[in-house]
């Protein structure tokens, strides 16, 4: 038997075969090789009829400016914006400032015609499922594929497990409005199929401290959901949520590590990966974002207490008294002022508040010895506000029990997450990124619905 | 402004930091280093309490036989089974054949107590949640984990984009009774929050089709549901799914071929990194899994059509009358029984059906020229059956409409699909993975819910 060598985690491998199995290339690829007659398939983004010679642009996704074609005006006239073609030629050293080669077209098959007789590139842009055929689009959707490995190879280098934490769930968040349950198509009986009542998770936290309660550090990568009715640019009904769930850590010092060094090492890796796309995102829609992604990994994340902050806050309010408008009193909620004041004006760089209030935080976070806080943070960022919350985990029985008595859990429904502190239970911490939230700093979008492929939100769930 | 260098993606680079954030480390990384004064924090799985010193092992889910602390009988007195521990002492050869290293403690901290006077170890691995504490629960997770990395490895490698398919969709299968519906907690009007039905997706294929249109070479991986009725060891309600789709290819051959290195570099992967949770499965549930394992990354898959599946079980029945219960016409499902045969018994290796009857299969599978067969293929797996689907899609937009008609569909619903054959029609196919089932193949398992970490099935949804 042909038996394979156990590698070990820590000895860094190359686990790619290198080998391409599809034999047509992508015009990234082929950009970066030295070959000469080569084939491209792709869509057109755009058609330039001159007498002599035309110019067409083709796009097949993989980068952000295709391949310029040159092709001869009788061929050109078999273009449309749009149309999926094939090209055949010869690649040489472009004259241009644009590109370093482009394509000398020989040959010309049209795969799948686009009538533009009637339809113009905004036309075609404005059709949702057609969008990601647009510069914006498909740079969102590099940038998403290379944030996705920048946490992934994060996580995985750190030793922690992947794990799937449940999308139905039994817990509907104590009964809170914005959970959407989930029933069989052929019935009115919502209990039927599950004998009970079952929701679509809106985090998977609980989940996720049952696995580290075994395997020490894990993480989820998945949907989440909130029936959320109100219309802003920072909530979707469908979203994902990046959750790691940490053993064995006794204080909130090693938990902000994580959460800096795994934002800042995604960061690294969407520039390094995807300069290209960022560059347009720079010229088009941000031109502080190259700036300010490079700082946010080239100097530390500032971390401040709650309480610090409050202070900060209530000295910007005595400067200009008309500086907030809700209240900057111990105890009170940070609004979207005072964490942009925070991020953007005072900090100028991510910035960890941590230790809030009890009050203000759910039942699970760890108590603070002062009685007041908890050990908690959120991770604000300049233009964006939060896009990590995290804390300990409160793991000692007695204070837990209590705690859910006061926040008035239905025990016998959470006795499984009470009893995690029964069978040997372990100091531990976690923390959730908002993907799309990421995405927006990584873009200079405004709007998460741009950053997701199909969005769904309020009254819109199409396909 | 400090910039970063461009990387190529041919250029095989290791993105790791390879610097551990955490100062802890885990029992894994520790037993391959040389450090020698140690802290060691875990679960106890057992303790041996004898006169002079006492044994116990100590596991934290890094690795699969933990490690084995020498201790004096007065510090075993205070370790029970189930109890979360740290453990300090000096790492020293070990004289025993189970291990190369062992624990000689010289200070104890119990974290969290587990008192076993009532509970047995066999009582707590019947607690769901605490399943993962066990032998087969954590292996299980771990090899999850590098399943999802070598098939992740994999489309990187390969050039492919993730992204993210929509769980939230407007389409219900055209009132197949297998799917959820999804309304807001707080109402009995379930199309109030989106303005129309909503359900939960039951396969990522048709949107994934949407991104292949710009981005070429997508995959998507995440959870799509079934309310399956029916108990069986292969069915969940929610179950994950790696879904492929690839524009520009022009028949079933280069499908085949990527399907059959996605697979076998998924296997190779976990070959390399879990080797002794195989050793596990291979002693202790399926003695023939790692010699079918190796064979199946050493010899190409077996491929044949339908029609030569029907002649090879057409054959086997007439050589032995009762051998299949249900008929081998051509015509005719395929059903377990002769998927069973083709797999196990006449191949005994991963085997290809290609080309099935239009009539046994969905209206978006392109049509062959024979009129009568669609180019399309399932991979099925000795001892498991099916575990991948795949086909060319139908890209012109005359046929598609003919066999949605011919189907029956709500063709306004589906008028973005059809669409998709109008703008630059590509021809492009693709293929989805079922992850559990391949994790059975990966175990010797049987039942898909020990493979999946908080299973969901008819009756049953905890947590």
């Amino acid at each position: 038997m042909n038996r394979f060598n156990i590698l070990k985690l820590t000895q860094k491998v190359n686990y790619s075969t290198a080998k391409s199995i599809l034999r047509n290339k992508t015009i990234k690829t082929l950009l970066k090789e030295d070959s000469t007659n080569v084939a491209v398939r792709g869509w057109v983004r755009s058609v330039r009829k001159q007498k002599q010679i035309s110019f067409a642009t083709i796009n097949d996704g993989s980068n952000l400016k295709g391949i310029q074609a040159i092709l001869s005006s009788e061929d050109a006239e078999k273009l449309t914006t749009g149309a999926c073609v094939e090209l055949h030629g010869s690649l040489i050293p472009s004259p241009g400032r644009e590109q370093t080669k482009e394509l000398k077209v020989d040959g010309l098959k049209v795969l799948g015609e686009c009538d533009v007789k009637r339809h113009t590139t905004e036309f075609l842009r404005s059709i949702g499922h057609l969008r990601m055929r647009g510069n914006t689009g498909s740079a969102v959707l590099r940038i998403r594929n290379a944030a996705s490995e920048g946490l992934r190879d994060f996580f995985r280098d750190q030793e922690f497990i992947m794990t799937n934490t449940p999308i139905l769930t039994s817990h509907d968040c104590e009964g809170g409005g914005e959970v959407f349950k989930v029933s069989p198509i052929d019935t009115t009986n919502p209990q039927e199929f599950f004998k009970k009542s079952v929701y679509l998770t809106v985090s998977g936290q609980l989940h996720a401290e049952i696995t580290a309660s075994a395997m020490s550090r894990v993480y989820t990568f998945g949907p989440v959901f909130r029936a959320e009715e109100s219309l802003t640019s920072r909530h979707l009904a469908e979203f994902w949520m990046l959750e790691a769930e940490i053993a064995f850590i006794d204080d909130l010092a090693p938990l902000l590590d994580v959460t800096e060094a795994s934002v800042q090492q995604t960061t690294r890796h969407v520039l390094e990966t995807c300069g290209e796309d960022l560059d347009f995102f720079n010229q088009w829609v941000d031109k502080s974002l190259l700036e300010r992604l490079h700082k946010s990994v080239d100097k530390p994340f500032i971390r401040m207490t709650y309480t610090e902050a409050i202070d900060v806050l209530q000295k910007a309010q005595s400067r200009d008294k008309t500086k907030f408008q809700f209240p900057t009193i111990w105890g009170s909620s940070l609004q979207s002022e005072h964490e942009r004041y925070l991020a953007s004006d005072y900090c100028s760089q991510p910035v960890f508040v941590t230790d809030y209030p009890s009050e203000l935080k759910p039942f699970y976070m760890r108590a603070n010895p002062d009685g007041k806080t908890v050990g908690c943070f959120d991770l604000l960022l300049p233009g964006i506000g939060e896009i990590v919350g995290g804390s300990m985990r409160e793991e000692r029985y007695k204070v837990l029990e209590q705690k859910m008595k006061h926040a008035k859990m239905n025990m016998e429904e959470y006795q499984w997450y009470l009893d995690l502190r029964k069978y040997g239970s372990a100091p531990h911490g976690g923390y959730g990124i908002g993907f799309e939230r990421l995405l927006l700093w990584f873009t200079g979008l405004e709007n998460v619905r741009e950053v997701i492929p199909m969005p769904r939100w309020v009254g819109n769930c199409k396909y």
